[in-house]
């Protein structure tokens, strides 16, 4: 009787405490034998605490986790059933009461234990074997021992204010109807837990006000219009049938619960035969949640929500349970063996034995383990209504949009890739490059460098000219016209299915309930609020509730001069990487070897790409870093608003970043370097870059493909896989012990324990920040990149398993929130598509030679053909011409002397009157491509609009159904309605005493 | 007791009955003196119908509207008080209960009352009377009387048809718990009304389903920010008083009563005191309609409900009654005499004397007579909250966004008022036409027409250079950005605006009832089914519920051939304007006379404009009624998709009639024209017009001056003022009554009597209409035409009163349809201010000078000035080179040979290379023009998008109170909830034979 021992050690403000409003657990008080006294003492009561002793024991390993043996056995011993469920499972030490939610907070741990480890585990279990029975007789207010109460006075004031108001808020929960268990300094020492329990009164209560839609008994078939389409979806659902996850609810549903707002007057509407599971778990912590979040301690010297409370380390942390399936720990430890789960889940189930098998029953959490977050599925559709269930609707809503992302990135994918297919096959019938490539167009370019470089023929651009037509020919402009409609549809088809799922999750009648709940002031808030009357008062100045504009003002002012100059040293490094492109070729060219400058190029172009992925990646953190720090310096009022912030500011930095080579490169690279004779110069005498033959396209198309790449395997594999292992690694080698040990370590540990060690729930905006970057590659510069889909598919479908496992296995339990759409990612979403029309149109007007190949063919062609139109591209220029000290050291280079060379430009030749001015061509080249960019844009807009209002937001069936249902609820309560009635008037008919014509009023005042 | 004494003549289907559900009005019953027979038929029952005998007086007036004389003594007579209110006012005969909404039917007359008068009206008193007594005795089912069921046989079964569906149709109401009265042939012939009352019960179950939001009782504070703003808006509202009606709810309101989704399990929550006006008139009346929708008559062949019904003839019309302020009938009476409102309510209530007077009591109607439906107060803001209350939602959100459009219309008529000064005060400084006008700068241009022209001095064009510049100057152009932004601003100012109406209207929570309700299959629609079912019956196919895409095919057709064929039609018509300019001008031009022809271009100018108005506003008409046709046969399902079809459909014909002629001015005018010796032909020989050398703008002005002028003038004075006038003076000389006779009348005519006399009420859409094509001509081409806004302006002003008028006391009163927006038409609105910017941008880019002002001063003029900019623009022909028989016939017109003549284009001169080529002017232009089109446009977009980001959705006060709403809503029922427990408490602790613990279900279980 160990545990039972060492009960009711450290009364005051000890652990293994439970208040119990209105019940208490009879065997438990049977054991210890005094019944009559505790009856005093109901509300404030304690519960045996039965491995008190083996904490102790277990704090030699102080600041790390403790570890416990005999646990186990001992449990068995004590109880039979209650106590094993409270053991592992999420449920006070009654074994009855789920925990919805648990409070975690610092605990002083005993500075005893410190010191010694043996001695003071037999003084300890001295002291609280004589102090139990001491109070057990006497049962009155703690500290009553004159030692205890020295060692409590050492403990400072703020040790003893952070108690204060843990009291008072824990005494306003249990106002509010809730039910709370301590317990400290078990197992993991320095962490005192605080479980809360809703009892059923209280969901119901909470359920009505928060308008929670429950199913009622009824239900209602779903049919799916007439015979022959049911007949189709039948089949088709057969056919896809192994894409379907193996949970219940991916079943062809025929029948749906008509559900209704909850409410306690409308009770028999609803199948409350089984109360336990008519609130699942993610409802109950919702509720506590909200709760918890309504209540405010208010002694202090200012109110504090829980998020002040959090925020001033009066909690440490506040989480839900997570479901007990004992995959996140032993997943924590085996992650590195790569067991595939199947196997595992034998493994486990073999090595956990009876005792743990009990609690092994199946879950929800288990089944998205298995369902879900495992890379063997990857082929597999999601089951959403299962993690919405687990997690809540917002993050439902994530995975849900991310899987019809990743599934209309695969028609995107196949047209992307037939479309650079068509780009392979066509490589060898395209004109201009066989011009380029033809050796009889013997045409002698001027020289790419100033003095170093010579004169070059055209043929050597050849392998350039052929790779561009992989990514430059009339499919591309196709294709992006494709994009930007495949765009529009992914937004429709999104609209769509959010409104189906609103449907389905009940959520169609729920409006801002979401908006309020986050209109609550945050904590940094209020302590602003509260510092700035702080202020006042010294100045003796009215109180203000709110910060003004002034006070935000310098906030303001450090976040735009922040953000300019984030911009600017974005600008900067690509400037940077400019210069180092320059001057590396520069000197390349320098270098006489031949073979060696051939690769000049290439080489120059990835190493330079490269680079710019590794600042790009590394900004991206710092930026990301910075945009936090902003956004808490401007101490933004609500939750919401700081999201939105932080959002705002994180998306403007991290694409700047993306973006602003890959914009450098597609529309200002080759656009300002003059021409021979008169070359514009950067920094003394770096000549600015110029494009290959055949456009930019070929450069844009490497760099967009290099960023793309690595940017999602950096940041997948190092950032989101290696770097937890690493730390796991790290962890281990600390701790020094093996992983059967840690193993069975956690075994012992109960669930809000295992949930303590998880990784808190960090939101959802680094994932859907990463999603929206990659749907800019998508959209942005599919004109120059064809491929970008295929690889942003490939990337999703890991991603979503990766995200899967995550949530599943490292992350806390989030709180169910509520959601009826994926908020200001839409639009941020809707933003991009509509940039992206205009960047592509521009893409493909300018950076692309699509535009004069077509004027080329339609007004200067002879034959209407493109034959001639590589040299209708180069102008003439006089060598004379050069200015004193550009031309090249080496005239001769080519064989023979060069009178006159060409360049790439449309101007006038230095025969004519006007030499070197842009040519008309020039103008009729520039108007035919602007007014390509002005009718691409307008027209692709335009068939967007249209086929946006093609679409239906809400799908036919959804719509007809959510009228239907209506109708059924009016229905429904007239027949209650009238069922009243008849029973009012029997009753009145059986009842002769009371008058026949009671209710209608009318008849009184007209009998005056 | 003549009254008494025709009581209950045709007793089977005939006037007077009144179903009472459960009550009856106990005083007639005694005069009647028969207590114990009537019993027997509770339900069933007959009031008297006093004026039975005078009606038929009156049908001698056969075909027209009855007359009554001694009626008011009669009442007087019959009973003291509750009479007198059922008489006038909208009660049912018992002066008690309400009528909240009235159904016509046709009434097949007596056929004797038609021929013979003075000898029906006795033998039918003698036939009633005795029929009241035998009937009182017997009390069977009637026709008993051989006489009288021989003439019912004589009846006609489709009449029988009818009434045996209302029959059916009424005994269903009942069952819902309405209460009906009926009365036939009451003074108007031929028609009888269903009066139905809602009673309370009634009322509060729909009301609960409906979930209708009613004020609670409790109120709270509305707080209007900090001190200092709330002083700033009672200051504010101090100064701008005169401008608000003076209606009670315009005072700056500092409570506003809680609301609630109205519940009978709450009702204590309600300030019930005073059930009479707790739910008013439009609310009852709604409810009643609502009812109304819901039943169906069954036993027919098919399904009815009430719009079967209504398109079948069962019932001739449906309205909820106007509230009594006698001002429809005297204003009908005096509209001719332009009464001022104030006075004339003096006269009327002069007039009216005593029994009158009491009827004119204050009500909604009257204060809408005075505050609002007046031309006098046209300065004034709009009573939108009383509106709404009479009119409900729909109506008062048309008012609202009206007002608001008419507001916003103020700085936009001074910015364009300041724009067109501008313009006059600049046009000497002009350069550009201070060359044209230059007497020595002696440029000789080449013929307008071929043979009969010749050549001319530019200095002619002059004038038109000079009013060129009032509509083309540097200011027009900002104006036209402005004018894209206060768009924006215009639809955010409406959408915070339609926000805080929602607000303060409780409908923040309302959603989509709207639609559901709207949802019920229209008349033609199910009747198009029943036709197809009957025929697959006949062919033994299956039922079908729909009509599928294949039935809908030919209507389909006919309505893409139909709208297309419009639209050709509509283009031809330009084109005829065109051609008809053409020609005139070419007659004119042949005609010697000089004077004549300097007044040429502005007479063929004038009267082509004046032609095209003329035939736009018949198209008009036209396309409108074809519009309707087009959908009728369409059969949509619902009344809300036909709506919308209908107003899709005619706006795209009415808009495309309005605008094309102007949109070919603009961009399609002097564009074909070829050039000299170069011509482009239509029709043989006629050259294509070509502008006046400023440019198309001058002429585009003209015709968006003339239409919207006229447009505005005609459509509304003629059409909505004039026509009405002209229908009464006919009816009057039709009823060959004199004005007193009439008004006499009206007096004692009944509440839903003198309704029925009014127009139904048609929909808002041709209101809206109207106004979306005056945004268009706003908007559209505002920077060609910067006075637009002011004629709007002055327009909108007079429509708001006009419409107002027509709304209360020309039209029905409309059922109270609730809508939390104005639907499509903010999608209309939406698109046109997004095409505005494009149209926008090529108006200043190609149609005015503006671009090639800016290319010659910064690339091509010599000294940074518009000086040589005219002969910039003008290109150079050899008289040598005119094709044969195109050269003038009087080649020394100007009194010396021509060798080179000028003409306006930018064309590569004679003795160049290519002569007359485009020049590289041309291409340059072209471009900068084309690239001017890319800016405008995204830069406009993008600062629409940054206004429309900027400025919330949500007024601050509004989201804050409608939080602080949510919070107390809460409150109050934590309130409730923790008293109702406190009351369990004592009461479980008064009765301690109950077990204390009782509720909680967990201690149960842990005590097993």
């Amino acid at each position: 009787m160990e545990g039972q021992g060492a009960y009711g050690r450290r009364a005051g403000h000890a652990e293994g405490e439970t208040y119990l409003a209105d019940s208490r657990p009879e065997e438990q008080l049977g054991e210890l034998g005094e019944e009559d006294d505790m009856r005093q003492n109901e509300k404030y009561q304690s519960v045996p605490e039965e491995d008190q002793g083996l904490d102790l024991d277990d704090s030699k390993l102080a600041g790390d986790i403790g570890y416990d043996d005999g646990d186990s056995i001992l449990l068995n011993q004590t109880s039979s059933k209650g106590p094993l469920r409270s053991k592992l499972g999420p449920y006070f030490h009654d074994g009855q009461r789920r925990v919805d939610y648990v409070l975690t907070y610092h605990v002083e741990k005993d500075p005893r234990s410190r010191h010694s480890s043996s001695k003071t585990f037999v003084r300890s279990l001295r002291e609280s074997l004589s102090r139990s029975f001491r109070r057990s007789r006497t049962d009155s207010c703690p500290p009553e021992d004159p030692e205890i109460a020295a060692q409590e006075q050492r403990l400072d004031y703020h040790e003893d204010d952070l108690r204060f108001r843990r009291d008072e808020f824990e005494h306003k929960l249990m106002d509010m109807g809730l039910e709370v268990e301590k317990e400290e300094g078990n197992k993991i020492p320095g962490v005192g837990f605080l479980k809360i329990h809703a009892p059923w009164n209280v969901l119901c209560r909470e359920a009505e006000f928060m308008k929670l839609k429950m199913p009622t008994k009824k239900k209602y078939d779903v049919s799916t219009g007439s015979n022959v389409v049911e007949k189709i979806n039948l089949f088709i659902h057969k056919v896809t049938a192994p894409l379907y996850p193996k949970v219940e609810e991916n079943r062809v549903q025929t029948e749906k619960h008509l559900s209704y707002p909850f409410s306690r007057e409308k009770q028999h509407l609803f199948d409350l035969s089984d109360r336990d599971s008519f609130f699942n778990s993610k409802i109950r912590s919702s509720i506590v949640y909200e709760i918890i979040k309504r209540t405010k301690c208010t002694k202090s010297k200012y109110t504090m929500g829980i998020s002040s409370l959090l925020a001033n380390g009066v909690y440490t942390s506040a989480y839900p349970l997570h479901d007990v399936s004992n995959v996140e720990n032993v997943n924590v430890l085996f992650q590195s063996n790569k067991i595939h789960s199947q196997l595992m889940r034998i493994h486990v189930l073999l090595l956990q034995g009876d005792v743990e098998g009990v609690n092994v029953e199946p879950n929800d959490r288990k089944l998205l383990y298995e369902e879900w977050a495992s890379y063997s599925i990857f082929y597999k559709y999601q089951p959403i209504g299962l993690i919405r269930k687990y997690f809540g609707e917002k993050v439902g809503l994530y995975f849900a949009w991310l899987g019809v992302y990743t599934q209309m990135l695969i028609p995107a994918a196949i047209v992307g890739v037939i479309v650079f297919l068509y780009g392979c096959a066509t490589v060898d019938d395209n004109i201009p490059s066989m011009e380029i490539c033809d050796e009889r167009n013997n045409i002698t370019m001027c020289p790419l460098c100033d003095r170093a470089c010579s004169y070059w023929k055209l043929t050597e651009a050849c392998g350039t000219a052929r790779a561009s037509h992989l990514f430059d020919n009339t499919a591309t402009v196709f294709f992006s016209i494709f994009m930007a409609l495949w765009a529009t549809m992914f937004m429709e088809h999104w609209k769509r299915r959010q409104m189906r799922l609103n449907y389905i999750w009940d959520l169609t009648g729920f409006e801002d309930e979401e908006e309020e709940l986050k209109n609550h002031p945050r904590a940094e808030y209020e302590f602003h609020v509260m510092q700035k009357n702080l202020k006042k008062e010294a100045a003796s100045k009215p109180r203000k509730k709110k910060l003004t504009c002034t006070d935000r003002m310098p906030a303001y002012m450090t976040i735009l001069i922040m953000m300019v100059f984030l911009i600017f040293v974005t600008f900067s490094i690509v400037f940077g990487v400019v210069l180092y492109r320059i001057s590396i070729k520069t000197a390349l060219h320098m270098s006489s070897t031949s073979t060696f400058r051939s690769n000049v190029r290439a080489t120059v172009k990835t190493t330079a790409a490269v680079i710019n992925l590794i600042i790009i990646i590394i900004m991206d953190e710092i930026y990301g870093v910075v945009a936090r720090w902003l956004t808490v310096m401007e101490v933004p009022k609500t939750d919401k608003s700081f999201e939105e912030r932080l959002i705002f500011k994180a998306f403007i930095l991290k694409f700047a970043n993306a973006f602003t080579p890959i914009v450098y490169l597609a529309f200002f690279r080759g656009r300002l370097i003059g021409r021979p004779g008169n070359y514009f110069y950067v920094i003394g005498s770096y000549r600015m870059e110029e494009c290959a033959h055949a456009g930019c396209l070929m450069e844009l198309c490497i760099q967009l493909c290099i960023t793309m790449l690595g940017k999602q395997l950096i940041q997948n594999n190092l950032f989101e896989i290696g770097i937890p292992k690493l730390k796991k690694l790290i962890r281990r080698r600390k701790s020094k012990r093996d992983s059967k040990q840690e193993e069975e370590f956690y075994r012992t540990l109960a669930s809000h324990e295992k949930d303590h060690f998880l990784n808190p729930y960090v939101g959802l905006n680094p994932e859907y920040m990463e999603m929206i970057i990659q749907f800019g590659m998508v959209t942005l510069f599919v004109a120059s990149f064809p491929l970008a889909p295929l690889f942003a598919l490939l990337n999703n479908v890991i991603e979503i398993r990766l995200d899967a496992k995550k949530f599943v296995t490292e992350f806390r339990r989030p709180i169910g929130a509520r959601a009826k759409d994926i908020g200001i990612w839409y639009n941020l979403l809707r933003g991009l598509s509509k940039v992206a029309v205009i960047v592509n149109a521009f893409v493909i007007s300018f950076t692309s030679d699509f535009i004069p190949r077509l004027v080329y063919q339609y007004v200067y062609s002879p034959d209407g053909t493109l034959h001639g139109f590589i040299n209708h591209t180069l102008s003439y220029f006089n060598v004379t011409d050069f200015q004193p000290n550009t031309d090249p050291l080496d005239p001769l280079h080519l064989g023979y002397r060069v009178d006159i060379c060409r360049f790439k430009d449309y101007r006038d030749p230095p025969w004519s009157d006007t030499p070197y001015e842009l040519s008309r061509e020039f103008w009729n080249i520039l108007a035919a491509r602007l007014a390509f960019v002005i009718v691409f844009q307008n027209v692709v807009m335009l068939m967007s609009d249209f086929v946006d209002w093609l679409i239906p937001d809400i799908p036919k069936d959804i719509s007809v159904q959510i009228h239907k249902e209506k109708n059924l609820i009016v229905e429904l309560f007239m027949k209650e309605e009238q069922g009243r009635r008849l029973l009012h008037k029997r009753q009145s008919n059986q009842s002769p005493q009371q008058p026949r014509s009671r209710p209608p009023s009318q008849i009184q005042t007209n009998n005056r």
